[in-house]
């Protein structure tokens, strides 16, 4: 490394050297240049150091650095195909004030990212911030990404190829990053709970079924971002259940939320929403439950081959139908254990994410934080903070 | 970076500097420094230079810098369960001498790795190099590898947690790196054929059947190796065939060449092995293309999940099933076609292995000589040929 004040910061924000001592062990750099860069990361009020030992601070020594976690903020928003849930996060990814709304996401994306930035606006606000403190902004869609913009996503109509990433960082002035909603989700939940886990699947059931698949500690995104979209796995081999693909039997047309409204709604059980799913199995009606649990069997049939191609220790279930937890877990369980190989189920342990529905939002504000905190961007931030100065 | 000159030998191997001046500007070191580590390496022989424009220099001008492909040699070996192959290949990875014998991968570590031994010495000689010229090892084997060693194969007894790689490096001095079968292959076609493709999946259809996955530029790994294990993926919902697994109805019970010669059996024809199945198709026999074009379906119905979790651009069919293409190739992409998402296919090309039975080879000289050819191992190597001098 060359030692930039950027990667110096990188460093202190890892915890891994934290005094000048440290800081001149592992760059190499001259007492002097190291002096000089903290002492340009401290006026900027990136960093700050612990002058005594005493309660306060932690057992830290004299001396020891660490970074400031209120010196900016990062806007961090999942959008989904009927809601959108929106936070400003401190530099530590925490959420300060959150919001959530319905929307319809095939509005398009001049309406739903002007509604986008007047939320941020009203949030920033709230938390008494302005938009210069915003370091860097990270947004979660429900379809495929790639370079910052959606490709061909099939439940966004007029988004294709449109530069989100860029609209947003030009209106607030900060780098901006965009995610397909499940890859947000999962490193969210990879980064907050599970990070010893290098290979984890968070699979969301909710309207529609996709999962973020993160293998060998990387989160996978293949041709066009399209991995993990495992909604179009064949759960059931003559159904007759036409999915939005053109064909029969995929795990997304019979196991989503949508599905499940569908079945109940043909028995004559009144519901009208994932949610209201959830709830009468919370009340603990048979029939819901029982809908549930056989959703929970096909998107474990889907899993299985999951399994079978990145060898994962863990699979995080996520998303609206999630929050009806006992019997889908229990059918995906049941089908991913009976489908796969002892060997790979082995190690394997199968879960609800613990960050439940603010796993997208905590996913993208870390994504934010991760570009906007990086070596480079923190040497811009300082040339641009020593030059208003 | 700094500037070793390891690190000058792999700007000059992948072609990113290959003058003097260019590698002063690549690595911001002096001329002094940058023209005493090219001694160095011109001195150990790795480097060779070109003195005068002519037609043997390729259109390279005076000065220009190559590696030296005749600098030492890579053992390379692929062990399958009933064969293995074995090659002397040079630093660019092309073969001098190669060799397949009949072997049992059961007979365990100790009687395998003794003819492997044996095998590399003879095959050294007849290319007339000495063991001092290797300068590292790639061995591929039929089951999930970590860290040099097997981790539970299942078709290979008393081989697991065996420090194969290790074993190796002692054996003949240099570093060696040992991988699963499939990885190997998909390695060397990727390397050899595809390097443009960053998503790319290698089914290799022989006794078993398994894949070595390719996502955005890097091979699948997995918990303890068994990314890409695809061969126990559900192909039939209500199979009575008995997988080794315990369970019915497994892809690789169904359709690797074993399945085919039982089938054929059961049919009254004669068969023993997966090299008559393909001399059966070959020689157009319909009940055997009937078989092998079904199990290309079946195989193709678990690829389709795997194209929904990796989202590949190319499937690379090998395999000794695979010598029987045509029936094989039709099934597979009936069934992937059919069976996928519209989205997922439409970049989605599928073909056979171009280097055919010496995929896994080329993909463990690659191994190796990745290994091999690292900057910190070119610059040991250099320190211990200087010591020698």
């Amino acid at each position: 490394m060359t030692g930039t004040a950027g990667e110096i910061f990188q460093l202190i924000r890892l915890g891994d050297a934290v005094t000048r001592i440290e800081i001149i062990e592992a760059t190499g750099l001259s007492r002097s240049t190291v002096v000089a860069r903290i002492g340009s990361l401290l006026a900027a009020g990136l960093l700050s150091e612990t002058l005594e030992v005493g309660r306060s601070t932690g057992g830290r020594p004299p001396g020891a650095l660490s970074y400031n976690e209120e010196a900016g903020v990062v806007l961090a928003a999942d959008l989904g195909a009927r809601h959108g849930r929106l936070a400003v996060c401190n530099l530590a990814g925490v959420a300060l004030v959150e919001d959530e709304q319905a929307i319809r996401i095939a509005d398009g994306p001049k309406k739903i990212l002007n509604w986008l930035g007047t939320g941020f606006d009203e949030l920033l606000a709230a938390a008494g911030r302005g938009r210069s403190a915003v370091l860097g902004i990270g947004v979660g869609v429900p379809g495929p990404v790639e370079a910052g913009r959606p490709v061909q996503p099939p439940i966004m109509p007029g988004w294709d190829g449109y530069p989100v990433a860029d609209e947003m960082a030009a209106r607030f002035g900060a780098p901006a990053v965009l995610e397909r909603d499940v890859n947000a989700m999962a490193l969210g939940e990879h980064r907050a709970h599970r990070p010893e886990l290098r290979n984890m699947v968070f699979v969301k059931v909710g309207t529609g079924i996709g999962a973020g698949v993160i293998c060998d500690a990387q989160l996978l995104r293949g041709n066009h971002g399209r991995a993990g979209d495992i909604g179009h796995i064949r759960a059931i081999q003559d159904s007759d259940v036409l999915c939005t693909c053109g064909n029969r039997g995929c795990v997304g047309a019979l196991a989503s939320g949508a599905a499940m409204v569908r079945e109940l709604r043909a028995n004559g059980v009144e519901a009208s929403s994932t949610a209201d799913v959830v709830s009468l199995v919370n009340a603990g009606h048979a029939g819901a439950t029982h809908h549930v649990r056989e959703a929970g069997r096909l998107v474990g049939a889907a899993l299985a081959a999951v399994v079978s191609v990145v060898a994962p220790t863990a699979i995080v279930v996520g998303g609206a139908l999630a929050e009806a937890s006992e019997p889908l877990l229990a059918g995906i369980r049941e089908s991913v254990y009976q489908r796969s190989s002892p060997l790979a189920t082995g190690e394997l342990r199968i879960f609800t994410s613990r960050l439940g529905v603010h796993a997208g939002v905590v996913g993208a504000a870390t994504l934010a934080l991760d570009h906007a905190l990086s070596p480079s961007r923190v040497d811009e931030l300082l040339a641009r903070r020593e030059q208003a100065a």
